[in-house]
């Protein structure tokens, strides 16, 4: 089995080198990750300036492509480009930080996730939920690489990706794996209005996520339960309920 | 009416003076836009760095605030710092270039009104079916001017966004408007390998778009018929058909 690896951490990130590792176990893993980290940058593809792609080293053995540009932007230029194998899956990850509820939306490492599947590779992305870059990924590269394996058995239907993720808790305190559906936790948006030393007025954002707590069977609430989450999602966004009202209003 | 209007090919295009002069006919209109083309952005938000935002004048008066960020930051920092009014309507556009089927994904115009949905603020993304910079924006902004005027009558409910795309052609010969569902058209993606001046190698995106031709009812099509069309979006994105289906092979 072919795997391609990417992220939105950077490539010099503990979470890849973890995911890597753990994978090599079950294929062969191509690794093509931004140069550096990418937060937030969600669906973002680099059209205006070109791609440069290096060869980087970790452990002192060639570990993959760090390129100039976003997770999506790695995905295209990794299957178009780069890689002279077809990637059997893709797998994006291990994020600093979980991908629950809204910020799907907001998730480079979810959008290379989307970017693969969106060129016919069955697709998944892993979020490890807290920001601390000290955190063990090791539990979590387990559990992606037991869902990689089956992968195949869930045939996914083209359009539907896996978003995963993972407590930062000890492996044996893990709960085990629960199916979920996309919770609706929301942030709260504040921007904290500062002056820099020339006096000059700007603006920094200082927003509070606020997850839905009473909600059953979402990402958000099984992830709390100290779970790892397995949400398919796609990106079929038309709202069908919606059309036959609109038509109804555009006449009169 | 107070009416938010942002974009994301910058505060100077000629597509989002079009579509606020003809706005000021219906309501007060609030500009606050990135300060320079911010294409295929998606859903980025500014995180690690701070944000800024200067008055900016045309015609010699003020039209708006020019935002170092992309169109979501504009959005977040207008409604929750900038503006002392909370706006009734959200309108992203005119941009230059159709988005539709896939496209949507990656557009800075869509995620705007993405992120004014989110907060609560009925919201429409308008764009023009053309790149070029010469073309005539005026009836694109009067069929969003009138959509506007619509949208307390369409009563959408929270979570659903309205994604609008005009044919860039004269106002007479549209044939008016569709209420379409997001077409299934994808990119076939190439990256151009060329050689800087100092023969060091760097890769530049060269897609082709493909539009779903065969299709029924999709923005792709009717804007191809041209007619505008209107297509209501939500970003509800878990595949509930899988979710019993992955239960099962996990249980296995």
């Amino acid at each position: 089995m072919n795997i391609l690896v990417t992220n939105d951490d950077g490539i010099d990130s503990p979470g890849i080198y973890a995911l890597a590792m753990e994978l090599r176990t079950i294929g062969t893993v191509y690794v093509v990750a931004p140069d550096r980290q990418q937060s937030a940058v969600g669906h973002s593809l680099t059209v205006s300036s070109p791609l440069r792609a290096t060869p980087f080293n970790r452990e002192g053995e060639l570990f993959g492509y760090a390129v100039t540009g976003t997770p999506a932007d790695c995905v295209k230029l990794g299957i178009s480009t780069l890689l002279d194998v077809q990637p059997d899956l893709l797998v994006s990850g291990i994020n600093h930080g979980a991908n629950t509820s809204i910020n799907i939306l907001y998730s480079g490492t979810v959008s290379a996730a989307t970017e693969g599947m969106m060129m016919g590779i069955p697709s998944m992305a892993v979020s490890l939920n807290t920001f601390s870059y000290q955190a063990d990924c090791r539990p979590a590269a387990k559990y992606a690489t037991r869902i990689a394996q089956q992968m195949k058995d869930f045939s996914l239907p083209p359009g539907t990706l896996l978003n995963v993720n993972v407590p930062a808790i000890a492996e044996e305190k893990i709960r085990g794996i629960r199916i979920t559906k996309q919770g609706t936790g929301m942030w709260h948006d504040t921007y904290e209005r500062r002056r820099d030393p020339m006096g000059r007025e700007y603006f920094w954002l200082a927003g509070t996520y606020h997850p839905s707590a009473t909600e059953q069977d979402t990402d958000d609430a099984a992830l709390f339960d100290e779970y790892v989450t397995v949400t398919p999602i796609r990106f079929q966004l038309t709202d069908h309920s919606m059309i036959e009202r609109l038509r109804e209003s555009c006449k009169s």
